[in-house]
């Protein structure tokens, strides 16, 4: 008999459009190889060499001002530019390229160098809430794609621990949101409802893979997630954009996020590294036309999880060679990461 | 005037259908964060320690014979298995999973436990080669997919530097290898050649990101590289899989991989790190038509290799946030990439 639970099998991912192999029974292999160092270390609440705390000078000279919530800023070494001259497109379909404009901010999450976001109070994380809304809605005027994301913990390529994350705003719609656009579109098109609403009710009333769950919000390890501790954060009523959020439920995403990143960092009893960000609907700019009324009706606004660690604070999850050359592969089920994720506290292992 | 060496714009991926960001003046950011391990000790020729040296016993109890060439056994430690039992398939568009079936065999290039490829001798490259195609040539008997790949170095998730690859032999058609296939079938259709084919002439023909080049084959640094130092391995005639190669183009493929290897670990003088794997025609098995003549004609053979490193033998690209959220981005441009691989000497900087 067939128990997804122990034999491999796939899973699919119906906003990606992807397949993950899952093979349960990996689990119990030895590892011998790579250990990540462990962020276990108490850090000061002001450093005077790290260019995000408040009054600090920055690489290009710049000096930070003293403040006192969040704090954003254009990245010193942006990835795109304003202003980058427009290319004549080619001819060969072999060769095809496109000029792109666009800009990148840092946004430092509050002046506290030692309280990344499951150590901050609610109105502290609230307060970073707002500065997603806002920059969206900002950004969103002139840019038809608004990435707001956070890399925490140095195996996630963050070179600095002062609790910041960033936003990067494109003149293009990015190739995984684009596809997700393209999926919510085909359910929306055969079901009459958004793809990831109709997901929300159901992990709710399932609960097997759920991890957190407040009046407005619900986080799940999702049916075919990827990463081990993967987790998707699902509002649980129709809502296209950050910005469009209300105050209650802004209050309630800070009271969400708080207990997810308290379950992450209990996991292993270390700080969790992770990849997190937001997808909403694009914006109806540079002429695509999918910001009117019923055509980003298909769209619910989500965040997305990544975080590498596999079995303990210094194991990861490799992603690479079956996972780089044909497909993802997982090795525990995501319902038994979400019971993992279940059994810690709800209070955070330092307090 | 737009430069793409200097100016932000986004390249196209034919093979995959997807872009890339390509931000080349952002080569120039410092970097304070995380630093990689580096390879360069000395190894044995054998380690009573390693559970890949010829006469050494394994986890399972199992002794290694005196192999003298190369040495196939299946994994220890699976990822699939050959007798999953079937599932029910489910009528939930939001649910689905499929049982799948293959085996993963691991490959002991050599008993010489300190000779990665690029340190072998021709013959026992050779040797490899071989071994690849036979065991491409068994296993697509009975398997859809045959995915042949290594991971070599500790930053790849390689657990024991004995140099040694796997085969993932797998029931099903994986997601990468499902989507060239599309991609490939897509260019053949409208032009009547394989994709592929007409990439390597053109490559040739401008050389601006030709790596290594010789008589039957071509590597490049793609036009759409996501890793800074990625690679494509192309045969410069029509070939559909490793076992079709004929001697002469095995022969010379032993040179090619020599030399690219080697141009690698001069790069940054350590034993350089990636993935590397083979893509194929996928095998007429499960019912599924695309082995008979016509249908496999869009099929070209091709090594792809996945390297991390970015500036350094210590520092890495880090595919995370803006890249897991939205859209790979390199930071220097192939044809740099290109020009620094060609830049290194052809001898290894260890002889
Ligand atoms: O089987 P290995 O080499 O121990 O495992 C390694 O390669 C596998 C296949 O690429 C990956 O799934 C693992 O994450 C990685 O650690
Ligand atoms: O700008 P940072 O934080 O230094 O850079 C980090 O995040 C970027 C966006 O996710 C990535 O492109 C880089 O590879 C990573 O090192």
């Amino acid at each position: 008999m067939f128990d997804p639970s122990d034999h491999p099998h796939r899973r699919y991912n119906p906003l990606m459009g992807r397949w993950v192999l899952v093979s349960p029974h990996r689990a119990k292999r030895p590892w011998q190889g790579q250990q990540e160092a462990v962020d276990r270390e108490a850090k000061p609440a002001h450093d005077p060499d790290c260019y995000l705390c408040a009054g600090n000078t920055r690489v290009n000279g710049e000096k930070n001002p003293d403040y006192t919530g969040t704090f954003v800023f254009t990245n010193d070494f942006a990835a795109l530019m304003a202003d980058t001259p427009e290319a004549p497109p080619g001819a060969d379909p072999l060769f095809q390229s496109m000029s792109v404009r666009g800009t990148s901010r840092v946004i430092c999450f509050s002046p506290d160098h030692s309280k990344s976001l499951p150590r901050l109070a609610l109105p502290a994380i609230e307060g970073v809430i707002d500065t997603w809304c806002d920059q969206s809605a900002e950004l969103g005027q002139t840019h038809r794609w608004v990435q707001v994301f956070e890399n925490k913990g140095a195996v996630m390529g963050c070179s600095n621990p002062h609790p910041h994350g960033q936003i990067w705003a494109t003149s293009f719609l990015p190739d995984l949101p684009a596809k997700e656009d393209s999926q919510q579109r085909g359910y929306f098109a055969e079901h009459g409802k958004p793809l990831l609403l109709d997901y929300a009710e159901r992990e709710a009333a399932d609960g097997e893979r759920v991890v957190v769950s407040t009046e407005y919000w619900l986080a799940v390890v999702p049916y075919w997630a990827s990463w081990p501790f993967e987790t998707l954060l699902l509002p649980r009523f129709p809502v296209r954009r950050l910005e469009d959020l209300t105050q209650p439920q802004r209050a309630d995403l800070a009271l969400a996020l708080q207990r997810l990143t308290i379950r992450y960092d209990n996991l292993f009893q270390a700080s969790f590294p992770y990849s997190m960000g937001w997808h909403g609907a694009p914006y109806d700019v540079g002429g695509a036309a999918n910001d009117s009324g019923e055509d980003s009706a298909p769209w619910q606004l989500h965040a997305h999880f990544y975080p590498p660690l596999l079995r303990s604070a210094s194991v990861r999850k490799f992603m690479v060679g079956f996972e780089m050359l044909a497909e993802t592969q997982r090795d525990l089920t995501p319902e038994q990461a979400a019971a993992q994720l279940r059994a810690v506290p709800e209070v955070h292992y330092l307090d």
